[in-house]
């Protein structure tokens, strides 16, 4: 089974999935806990390309064609094998957050972003995608209070910006209401997590 | 106008295309001679990662993502804006590579590749592209006796593989016979040469 996190940053979804991989593991579950680029050097080098604050003339276009490409290489060298060997494979971030970022926020096109990500995941879909809501005021508030994280050069950008990013993936839970499931991530650390595990808990006993 | 130049290693083009450049711009013509990456900071980046030998794990569909993201930005930072001032440009490899070495050759399909690369281009095609075509085994002598250029990752490539790029190299002249020329390059080089240059002249005075 394949599982995706999506929503943006300061939605606490590491915090509740962590808590819920350890639940799982105790009922003897086996998980694999990855995000891109997952350690494979190969994707690791396009996300240094990607995230490296230098890069400020990097057209929105090759922003997309990079993250499909990392992604490609996370999916052939670390997501297939796991999820062939029946493992549950627990992926922070995936193809909604290329839609929701590059094709909704900068304005490619949600389709035109989902194409070339088809040619990336030959139509790997994830099975549930758990799509912690929050909004943007919040979360960038929750960002700027922990001072434990860097602040990267997509956190920067403009409020309105995540305010697209929060809608388009909202739209996507519409499109795809049989794999998405929101997660209310204004609620409190507990509720989350317990809404978080509950939620996979459900459709693994499906 | 945008010409692009295409065909195996060993075929010539290099040396053919610096003798037409030389004459056009004695008659005055302005040619920006370029090749992906061209020089462009970010595209220099993606193109280490993808000619790296030591990434021997790379899929074939991460290895056309980044080229198509490769040629996104060096469309965007060079080609445009040559395109743009009136300038020729004269452009080393371009997107029929991409269709005949990973679409073709490695067997992701044309249509595939070309549907990203329309992606990235956003349908910039080449007014004229120069073919140079020569058998494989051939063109494989010719980098061999030349001491002077060290062999990359894709002229180890099996003599088959060259075979299927030079197969899909005459489909795509047979496909856009608007804008493919095709050139004889197992002739000798004075000969090439001068079928290059009237080539451009022939397209520039129509």
């Amino acid at each position: 089974m394949f599982i995706t996190l999506e929503g943006p940053e300061g939605s606490g979804k590491t915090t509740a999935v962590e808590a819920a991989v350890k639940a799982l593991q105790e009922k003897g579950y086996e998980i694999v806990r990855t995000r891109e680029p997952g350690g494979t050097p190969i994707a690791e080098e396009i996300r240094n390309v990607i995230l490296d604050k230098k890069n400020t003339a990097m057209d929105p276009r090759t922003e997309a064609l990079l993250y499909a490409a990392s992604r490609r290489q996370h999916l052939v060298e670390k997501v297939w094998p796991a999820l062939k060997e029946g493992k549950i494979v627990i992926c922070d971030r995936y193809l909604d957050s290329s839609l929701a970022y590059q094709g909704g926020a900068r304005g490619l096109g949600v389709e035109n972003v989902l194409n070339i990500n088809l040619f990336a995941t030959e139509n790997t879909w994830p099975d549930l995608t758990l799509l912690f809501d929050i909004k943007p005021e919040e979360g960038l508030k929750r960002i700027a209070s922990n001072a434990n994280r860097e602040v990267n050069r997509l956190d920067l950008e403009k409020l309105d910006f995540h305010h697209k990013v929060r809608d388009t993936f909202l739209e996507l839970a519409k499109r795809y209401p049989e794999r998405f499931v929101i997660i209310d991530a204004s609620k409190s650390k507990e509720e989350v997590a317990k809404n978080t595990l509950d939620t996979i808990l459900n459709r693994l006993c499906k």
